[in-house]
């Protein structure tokens, strides 16, 4: 029978105890939310679901086809112009989501014959691009400059090295000056997902490439999620105007997908607008998730200092998160968890974010039930 | 240098006149749109663009999160059962876009060891599917059941075919009732994308699928945009429920994405709502494409007869398809160009979409204009 192979498939996960399941939650849920993105708390701020819905009311529910038909409005052009002089570069290209951006981007910068130098620990987007992309990719040890280096040596032709700039599952930063260097001696460029650094990192939020001294290299890369700091949804391309130019000529996942919604563009804009008026946020959310990882570590917990605003706390076993973080959520408390084999190092944990918008109060509390509910 | 490669391919591009550009629209365009996929007029319906405003008020202006840790709302959960039901299936699952559900369920339904056969005039996002998917791709010729049944012959394990329900390019429909019938002889399931016939075929445009008699079937899964009939963005996956179940658990653009901005879920929801109300809107869309088309062969003009809401224009020449779209432009009128290489055949043509709100003054003046201007 025709898909019949499922319910073996089915049955083994549910042998292993690892069946996903969907929460719907409520609008006005009861939990203390340290589980989600929104790192600088804008997704509810009234003037980001003012932007969204003027918006929508504005240019319509959708953008009506693609991008290079009828999918560009002067809205997406706009978004785009700021995004580029928020994190100072040259140009951006907006898309409907940071996964479609990170496809975008390596596939059409690893054409035949190039190779891609990928870190062991990146995104699942990023990877799928490696796959996707004509070209060869060499996955390196994590954050490992010379460990790019020895890739890039093995190539002769065009070369890219492709790396998160702040890893989601342990938070913590690639060595991204390091890398740049790496790939200059070699004339490579560089590609960086600043999905968790945009808002958090650089000065005013201006993400990871702007604080490592990146920002409008002409070998350097960076794609960015409207829907982590921003709030909203959709992705960003953002580089030198001749790499924009050739995304809008060659990615497949530019020229083939609907235009981003005029509503998420219009709630991106107003996020950005807030953050640019608050640059304080950034610094904010970073100070949180310092604290979070001193009173953690304070009770004896082991959690990686973090160099974004995600704290993972280490769980003794993967049964041991996965009670945990049900334990917290019965405390009122909703957290990440990751556990084998969505981690590849085997390492149990649970992920929390660290909001902006936390007050020392909830801050207090979430401590709290952490400590309490410990396996 | 690193990216410089990119200058000889964009030289390329400028010797054979073949550089797209992005042409941003204002919100109140002066031109009589017949180039967005808008099939029937529901962007910019009040009752869809205040769904998207209420929703982003009441949910925010993003999901937060991936749809397994805080990304799924009460509102997702709402459009996934009503997508279902209006289609016939026995559950849906909704993505941020028709490109990410197209990678998803390719992917997820071709195992190591399957087979995929897929046909020669499908869409990018299935064609980067079977790219990404771990089963072995046979490409077919098109829309042929007997090609499909050669292909299954050869192999033994698990296997789907894969095809858009209405060609993009052409608006020709695929003959869906002998393609299942070929897929059930072995055992094969069938994966077909109905983002353009969503909304126009099938009694009250409950889609291609329910039309051939396949809505519900244990082998068929189904795929959809939310950005076509609907007037917003996103996608969908619908089928078994224990297809839905292992997507959830299996597909990485699922378990890898932020979900779905809520005003996006709350646009399709009300485009949905207003569809089942007014179920007139399908066939008022397929009757204004049998009359551009009845017109346009009327004056002389070589047009595909419609299967759905895409009329196809023959021209005699890419440098003329593309003066005859300008043309079309400066006279006020905003059509689809398409030529080499975007279209596998060679053949240049204009692609007209037939919306639903189109008045007979609006269709005149269209036709007029294509006549006028034809090369």
């Amino acid at each position: 029978m025709a898909f019949g192979w499922i319910d073996e498939q089915a049955q083994a996960r549910r042998r292993a105890g690892l069946v996903r399941i969907l929460r719907p939650r409520p609008a006005d849920s009861p939990l203390l939310d340290l589980a989600s993105n929104d790192y600088l708390g804008l997704a509810r701020h009234p003037e980001v679901t003012e932007g969204a819905a003027r918006a929508a009311r504005t240019w319509g529910g959708g953008a009506t086809g693609s991008r290079l038909v009828t999918g560009t409005t002067e809205l997406h052009a706009e978004l785009e112009h700021e995004l580029a002089a928020h994190c100072g570069f040259e140009a951006a290209l907006v898309f409907s989501s940071g996964y479609a951006a990170n496809l975008a981007a390596v596939t059409a910068l690893a054409p035949h014959g190039s190779l891609v130098v990928s870190d062991a620990g990146n995104h699942a987007s990023l990877i799928d691009g490696c796959r996707l992309a004509r070209g060869t990719t060499q996955v390196v040890a994590h954050a490992d400059p010379d460990a790019v280096r020895k890739a890039l040596a093995t190539h002769d032709g065009p070369a890219v090295a492709v790396c998160d700039t702040v890893f989601s599952v342990d938070g913590d930063a690639a060595p991204l000056a390091a890398l740049a260097g790496a790939c200059r001696e070699y004339g490579a460029g560089l590609v960086v997902d600043d999905a968790h650094g945009l808002g958090v990192l650089g000065d005013g939020g201006r993400g990871a490439p702007h604080a490592a001294g990146l920002a409008g290299a002409d070998d350097v890369v960076v794609t960015l999620t409207l829907s982590k700091s921003l709030g909203s949804q959709g992705g960003a391309v953002l580089g030198p105007a001749r790499v924009i130019e050739h995304l809008v000529n060659a990615a497949r996942t530019f020229i083939f997908d609907t235009g981003l919604a005029p509503a998420a563009v219009g709630a991106a804009l107003a996020a950005l607008t807030l953050l640019r008026r608050e640059p304080e946020r950034a610094a904010r959310a970073r100070a949180v998730a310092a604290e979070l990882h001193a009173r953690l570590t304070g009770l004896g917990l082991c959690a990686v200092r973090p160099d974004a605003a995600v704290v993972s706390v280490r769980a003794p076993s993967p049964e041991g998160a996965v009670r945990w973080a049900a334990d917290c959520r019965t405390a009122g408390l909703s957290v990440g968890c990751f556990r084998p084999p969505s981690v590849p190092d085997g390492i149990s944990r649970l992920r929390l974010t660290a909001r902006a918008d936390l007050s020392g109060d909830q801050i207090e509390r979430a401590v709290r039930v952490i400590g309490e509910t410990r396996p």
